[in-house]
């Protein structure tokens, strides 16, 4: 049963703030109270964390790699609870959840193997030259180390793997960092359910109470406290452009400033090029509309901008196209704050003079709307996410105005190219690099793999900073810093720079990779 | 002869801004009058670097390597001029001069080094499982790529190296992008033959004009304007906290928010634990005042905090210490703004109840004062850095209070233990590794190693990002974003992910890392 109460130093304890309720967005109904913390509770968590990092941050890999496989455990160990919380605080399908708790665990397990092979540390060692002219060359060693609590905000559109217990949590604890989560009041429900899951795992590895927390709570200022704290390190959060702004601002403005690694979705541009229609028309109209209306277009990489160039091959994909979509079931909002600034997002298009709607205005499954390119190059506020089922079909001329198009975009998550492989996507692909932190071919944005290659990330306004990931093994590094030795004792030293390399890991020795043993 | 303009798109050009004067800091005479540039140039030299850096993003590396090398080259062939002309507006010595220059070009040599070498790129390759289930798994690859026209604040201390042709130009540039130096106003000269010697190497290599701009100018309006700049994607900055955290802000405020990366300064403590005492006293108190008072003081690594614990050995070593900086030469300071704010500073604390000064009052090659660990821990503001040639003994009863004293501490870019090498050292390591972004072991801050392994940075407010270094091959990475391929064809790849690994980089390939090709 749930208790409703915040998690902090390791005691389940009824929150002293604003009050919130969560609700079943189904059925638009009400399904419990909840009390948020108040500032003191904020402080009181990180004080813990911070007393929680000091020791787990000496804690070897192997038990922090068990500690990790201990949390995918009790969550698989919650069963089917988890799975009817969850999907009565969502909405999203105890099928989709299903998959989610996988990936979760796999995220969790990837972590883990991670910490235990050691590579991903970056270790590198320069030997000393004593004798080298005009002055000796020290031993110089350096390695990523864990840098202190970490605040989470979770995301309401992945309840399982971007939230209590997602990859930003998991990348936190496999760095060796404490975390604090600032839990989402859409589903609060599973959020306490996923904290006695990491509870039980705290306990049996007899780690620090404060290694984990969770804020419950639904005002902003729970928020503001929480990233102004001077005993806090570094934040991610998955949201919205306005909100992870404010909390960039935050982060920046701060006597001692930290990193905000906001990831705040993106319109992900589709291009399609005209070979690619002549290739695979059929398949590709019905993959993008599922790809759309997955998840009822609540993902970060929802295709919300499709580039097509006018023809008569266009006009019949883009029909294939427009039935696709109206085939699609229905879907439910995440909450009733996504569902209103959709539906009044839709209705303000249906107002505009620029636009025209493909799909039928009756059904409530997906809407498509069109637009010429020579508007959209025009009206920037037409590249902004829409978070729902919708897309934007961008007409244009010729290549060289989709080039043009293309060239107005600001920062996303993704970007798409259709092409039949040859060069015709050469301009365009140098034109994505430096818009987007993932550019796909012949495929679709939605699905982020979890793998080292990863990067779920790009450049302003899809996220606060190009160079890290918030999906995928790399994502380690967002929540390290770097530490050098100088000349150090053997016994000084951390595992990864000692001569013997005891784990064998890849290390960089005098700036080639090896996993030789120093003699 | 120096011109006085500054170098915007390929043009020497007269500065239409605010006037300033570059003086010899030995002799307090003034050399030229300047004109700074003003705000229509600093919007050319950003469209010109940004167009130059469509084109030099795609440049092979090889190419690129060439130029770095020619720029070392170019540096070399300027001959003495370069030297007399640093001299006379530094003052820091035709001696320390030429061995700057010596680091400058290597520094831009290790650069070509690596990127001709290009493991650097952190390739990453996931090959596809076509048949998993219930996904097939993409392709997916990923790795660093350029981010665009980088802002460059030289530093009035290192007059070669971090300076117009420094440390940040020469990664930002490795990185493959374009640059715009905001020169310092304490050696313009210097930093339009260091100009001159990239438009050299520029028009041999044949590269685009706006890839390398100096803007002379001594207005705050003109950082502002710079940093502001829309086109802009990162700032490398070395100087005071107040200024970087100025720019900090100024990044973090705009629209598209951008990293500022910070270096400033820090007051590099060093622990001196007794047995050390009993080992070496006699080099130790001799390279220690050598440390303090080297280039007047006026490195970023001075070691400005000396903890010791009270003992007649400790007595000993300091009377050593005193004779020592007493038998100093006296140096010249870089300006009149540092000579005046370093005298304020000493006379202030001649003023101070919790201070005792130990070194003799009328000499001015070198002030030591000495304050108990207890009122230290009371007064944060004792551990502000102090610019120029002057320590803070701080002396504790004991190891506790050491512990405590270190404990009180903010971010610095270094911590120094002197220790006999057994696990004495152990607790102040633990939470140096926490304060700072290098720990030396028996040896002095000063002397920063440019090689793979060095990390010059820290916690803030000793730099703003504790992730990254502004020495050393690795400050490639702060210049740099991800990109990753879904499902690329091979022609799309960049080369250090296409399957024939043509360069034999090292890459991460399924997570292992090899060089490997794929077949």
């Amino acid at each position: 049963m749930i208790s409703g109460k915040s998690f902090i130093g390791g005691e389940w304890v009824e929150g002293l703030g604003s009050d919130f309720t969560s609700f079943d967005p189904s059925t638009k109904t009400k399904i419990k109270d909840y009390k948020g913390v108040d500032v003191a509770q904020i402080n009181k968590a990180l004080e813990s964390a911070s007393k929680a990092f000091s020791i787990y941050k000496c804690v070897g890999f192997d038990e922090r790699a068990t500690f990790l496989d201990d949390i995918a455990n009790e969550i698989e160990a919650l069963g089917t609870e988890l799975l009817e919380v969850c999907n009565k605080e969502t909405g999203l399908g105890i099928g989709r959840l299903t998959g989610e708790r996988a990936r979760t665990c796999n995220q969790l397990r990837a972590f883990s193997e991670l910490v235990r092979d050691g590579s991903w540390q970056e270790a590198s060692i320069d030997t000393s030259i004593p004798d080298r002219s005009p002055n000796p060359k020290p031993d110089i060693r350096s390695v990523l180390r864990p840098i202190g609590p970490i605040a989470v905000f979770s995301a309401s559109n992945f309840p399982l793997a971007f939230s209590t217990l997602g990859g930003d949590t998991a990348s936190a604890l496999a760095a060796g960092n404490s975390v604090v989560i600032k839990g989402h009041p859409s589903h609060p429900g599973t959020s306490e359910l996923c904290a006695r899951a990491i509870e039980k795992a705290i306990l049996k590895n007899k780690l620090p109470s404060g290694l984990f927390n969770l804020l419950q709570g639904a005002s902003p200022s729970t928020s503001n406290d929480l990233v102004m704290h001077p005993k806090l390190s570094a934040v991610g959060f998955t949201g919205s452009t306005h909100v992870g702004r404010i909390l960039y601002n935050l982060g920046s403005s701060r006597p001692i400033p930290i990193p905000v690694y906001a990831e705040m979705g993106s319109s992900n541009p589709v291009f399609i090029l005209p070979k690619s229609l002549e290739k695979e028309e059929a398949s590709l109209s019905e993959d993008l509309a599922a790809s759309i209306t997955l998840g009822n277009g609540q993902f970060c990489t929802k295709p919300g901008l499709v580039f097509i160039i006018k023809s008569k091959k266009t006009d019949i994909f883009l029909e294939k196209l427009v039935a696709c979509i109206g085939n699609m079931p229905s879907g439910v909002f995440l909450n009733s704050g996504i569902d209103s600034s959709f539906n009044q997002k839709i209705n303000s298009y249906k107002q505009k003079n620029e636009l025209t709607e493909l799909t039928k205005p009756s059904k409530n499954n997906g809407s498509l709307f069109r637009i010429c390119a020579k508007d959209f190059i025009k009206k920037p506020q037409f590249e902004e996410e829409v978070f729902g089922p919708a897309a934007l079909i961008i007409a244009c001329d010729d290549f060289k105005e989709m080039m043009e198009a293309a060239n107005t975009l600001s920062g996303h998550l993704t970007g798409t190219i259709h092409t039949n492989g040859d060069s015709e996507a050469d301009p365009l692909k140098v034109v994505l690099e430096d818009k987007v932190g993932r550019i796909i071919y012949n495929g679709y944005p939605t699905g982020v793999e979890v793998c080292p290659s990863m990067h779920h990330g790009g450049p302003y306004p899809s996220s606060t900073f190009s160079s890290s990931t918030s999906v995928g093994t790399a994502a380690i590094k967002r929540f390290c810093k770097v530490v050098c030795y100088q000349s150090a004792p053997q016994n000084q030293l951390p595992e990864a720079l000692k001569n013997e390399n005891p784990r064998g890991i890849t290390r960089l020795l005098n700036g080639i990779h090896t996993i030789n043993k120093l003699v």
